[in-house]
């Protein structure tokens, strides 16, 4: 398909966005009625081995906050999520799913508590804002849901550590991976947490006052500098090779947590009530029928996956690659995807069918893929 | 900005975008994570033109639909809007808006009455289906809510029920302003209604069964060659100058229906409970601060407003253009937006902030603006 997405006024700038655009961003995609920069004009391939040695700056205020505050502010996040969070505690950050009363997944954000009554949900792609409040109107719960404005800027890579170690100080050496502190920019308090969307170690500072969004840009990619430094964005080799779920293509409400592989976050005694647990408990003494897993596959390096790719074994659909691409590293093409259980076993041979009538050769293998 | 947005496997494909490929799109946008094409290579005025004079059909697929059913889905409905559903019957469709406890709107969709027990919620951009989940589980009321395959086609212009008059018989003609009815097309009843988001009068088919999709596509275009019909998209200066809202543009949650000019649309007087209406009779009893309206002002023909665009009153900033465009056929640059209710008056001399420093004198108007 040649042709692009094009830019509307309903789709909502970012703080960073005349940044990224000075940089010379050739793509972005939407998410939460929002931009994210996708490209700058160097392929996937090369992004990846930047990310992988360097540090790169993201783009990703559409990450959205949904803030629920009030004296029923856990209660309401209890009911909406299957994971316990009763051992949460202020500064630290769960990544959660959040379900509906069939266990259909509405969501997979990180959720930061900030106080005892005061957490962020930090979302993916859907609206759940229009869940929170409509849970909270029905409940009557004493709860205010509001989408601050919070614009999350990743500083991500292994030299992230040190870029900001030198910026804010040593002191965001000792934050422990998905916690949070605060950094003073400007003579501002700005939460930054140990978190990111990709496998190579990072931060991600949660921006509160879009007016200083251009100059936290600059001020990052200056003191940078040092460690090649560069602007990037989510990459599909590094999420794929790592295992990193996307929604809206690894998962949508028709799927639940269990074949997502994310049991480890979903309580399923009954000690917990939460909207859904009695349609988790059902799938889960069943078993689900299928299971999220690695596929590995022959062929030339294939290009990212746009339409998912149906796999097979013998004549019968198993699956379907639901994201994938050639790793470069790793010099094979893989893919993730859910796949019926009876073929879930690890090394079972089979079929990937990719567009046009071409047909590779694959197994099955565990996540992450290294 | 140059940069286009780029296609992501998680913004969804519809039934006629190979169609739409084919036919030379050169352009998405994305509305409720789905392509809407908004362009076919043509500029803005010429499919202007084209719109007015003939018929064009549109991949509206993104105006997803939230199915209600159930004992309580009527109960459910009324609940969410301010405008009274008792007197809608099976076969029409309302234009609404979807508030919270606020006021604030959360979509301005069409609804369908399928049945005593079955709506449908034909949405604007944003995830309408868990605000209702969310109230439903809260309230606790028997309704199913889902998101059928259904996909929409839109056939809009002045030749529109001519030509599927010619294809789907003269009964067609017979269908009143938003009111719908049932086409046969390939041994399937379709539901088609006469509406659309265009001034030029037309129709909706909102097809189920996607598979169908590509022959549907072909049966109208090849059908309505007659009529010298073209594939198109919602063209921006028939919007402008109808004064046909956009939810994301015009409207989001910081609105409110009475500021919107929706006031015919609200019950007010308490016979009719909603979520929000304590919060719109006491802002109807204050009177809104700002309201929509129509600017018309000088310079050279204006490009589509990316922006939104301030509009001043000497020094004070008394509102912003959400929507704007040169109109070739009045010859003057138009726009909505809000304004200040006390720089509101028909004629009003005001002056337009467009981008770059450029400023121009102009002047409040009513709408539509013809």
């Amino acid at each position: 398909m040649d042709a692009d997405l094009n830019m509307s006024r309903r789709i909502r700038r970012t703080p960073y966005t005349t940044k990224a655009v000075l940089a010379g961003v050739t793509g972005f995609s939407v998410v939460n009625h929002m931009l994210l920069p996708k490209s700058y004009g160097k392929s996937i391939e090369e992004d990846y081995w930047h990310l992988r040695e360097f540090v790169q700056v993201w783009d990703v205020s559409c990450q959205r906050q949904v803030q629920i505050e009030g004296p029923d502010a856990a209660l309401l996040i209890q009911k909406m999520t299957p994971r316990s969070i009763c051992d949460l505690k202020v500064g630290q950050c769960y990544y959660i799913t959040i379900i509906d009363d069939s266990g259909g997944i509405i969501n997979d954000p990180v959720l930061l508590k900030l106080s005892e009554n005061k957490f962020w949900v930090s979302i993916a792609d859907s609206d759940v804002l229009l869940y929170a409040k409509g849970l909270a109107i029905g409940m009557e719960l004493n709860v205010l849901i509001t989408e601050p404005d919070v614009f999350p800027l990743a500083i991500q890579g292994p030299k992230s550590e040190d870029v900001l170690a030198k910026l804010f100080g040593d002191y965001i050496r000792q934050i422990g991976f998905f916690n949070f502190g605060w950094v003073n920019f400007q003579g501002t308090e700005q939460l930054i947490a140990r978190s990111g969307y990709s496998s190579q170690g990072g931060f991600e500072i949660y921006l509160k006052g879009k007016e200083m969004g251009p100059d936290l840009w600059d001020y990052i990619l200056e003191g940078g500098a040092f460690c090649n430094i560069s602007p990037g964005c989510p990459n599909l080799i590094d999420r794929v090779e790592s295992g990193l779920l996307s929604y809206g293509n690894e998962m949508t409400r028709e799927n639940n947590p269990l074949e997502l592989g994310l049991q480890k976050f979903c309580s399923l005694d009954g000690s917990i009530d939460y909207i859904g647990l009695n349609a988790l408990q059902k799938i889960h003494k069943r078993g689900p029928t299928k299971i999220i897993r690695g596929v590995i596959f022959e062929g030339d390096p294939c290009s990212a996956c746009t339409i998912p790719w149906p796999v097979f074994y013998k004549d019968c659909q198993i699956g379907r690659i639901t994201s994938g691409i050639y790793s470069p590293r790793l010099k094979k093409n893989i893919g993730l995807g859910l796949i019926d259980v009876e073929f879930s076993e690890l090394n079972q041979t089979v079929k990937v069918h990719l567009p046009n009538d071409v047909k590779f050769k694959g197994s099955i293998t565990s996540l992450p893929f290294c």
